[in-house]
């Protein structure tokens, strides 16, 4: 069994939201599983002095249109959310928590969450809109709102946003096979080609 | 007729490169012709705040592994420049000095000069290196000399230039079809789509 690969990605990315639509399916036609692997786009600004895309001029009207044309091309359900981009950190803990009980429940969650910010407009900076979705996700609201102010989850939520930093993460989706990296769902063409055989 | 697609690049991009290869045949398939517009990143990066990629921390590292493994993705030969980025003025005015004459012999400049410097490391900075290439393709050296001293190329040069990036090129390839912008070789699956249809 060949290790699974790893899927870098942040809560209030477009093209995360895209990639988390494809991964699975993607990993499966060549028998991988997929490590769900969200971190914040922040730490890896503060390494490279990166910013949003949508507040560098020029590329920030570039984006408005690719995000929903991308969406459209890939057929994949897109509406861009009022409040953008929104600080995802909430949203992060909430899953790491859950990934310390069940990873099959955490990417649920993953994917909840992506859906509610990126088809529902719900504003996922705010905490309690985070507990809302894990409760509709099957998750105890008042444990999810414990676990969300709770130290360790904050550490494991840092320790896993620096590793993703110091695997190389500056993008979002950054994917991870067998060491060799790939940024951005336009690069799942050449990820699907790699883990059909490296080139 | 549909009118032509508008192919921006910049002579030191290995995006740009990759998607010279590229552009022709896919825009050949839809019954399209291509005005190649090359430019200078430089200009676009004053307005944004942009750098080369491989001076950007962690992005850096990546790009350098992924523009030899995008070349090999597409089946095109690839030998990154020992010198790089550099600034490619000269190439771009002896472009558009041919461009003036003759828009098929501009391209096949355009070719020679990408050839020079991503298969054959010949530093395009240097104008007489660039002098050799248009020699190569068939132009009087003389004239090709006193042509990137002339002022009227600089100027010519200098709309081009400026006029890309008031079109919202920032980037290399950039390529903008009946109004829609398209950036990126890796925007080429979207390109070919929208080409058969918009979507």
């Amino acid at each position: 069994m060949s290790p699974p690969i790893d899927f870098y990605f942040d809560f209030t990315s477009p093209y995360g939201y895209l990639a988390s639509e494809l991964i699975g399916p993607l990993a499966a036609r060549h028998g991988r599983e997929v490590t769900w692997r969200p971190y914040l786009l922040g730490a890896a600004f503060k390494v490279n002095g990166g910013r949003p895309p949508t507040e560098v001029p020029l590329k920030g009207e570039y984006v408005a249109r690719d995000f929903p044309r991308s969406a459209r091309f890939h057929g994949i359900a897109y509406r861009h959310p009022s409040v953008f981009p929104v600080p995802a950190v909430a949203a992060t803990r909430a899953y790491y928590w859950v990934a310390g009980q069940d990873a099959g429940k955490a990417i649920a969650l993953a994917k909840a969450i992506y859906h509610a910010y990126f088809t529902e407009d719900v504003n996922i900076a705010e905490a309690e809109n985070v507990v809302k979705i894990a409760a509709g996700a099957g998750h105890d609201a008042g444990a999810v709102r414990a676990a969300l102010a709770d130290q360790a989850v904050k550490d494991r939520t840092k320790a896993e946003v620096d590793a993703a930093v110091a695997r190389g993460a500056f993008g979002s989706p950054y994917v991870v096979v067998d060491g060799e990296p790939f940024w951005g769902v336009d690069r799942f063409d050449q990820l699907e080609r790699w883990l059909h055989k490296p080139f």
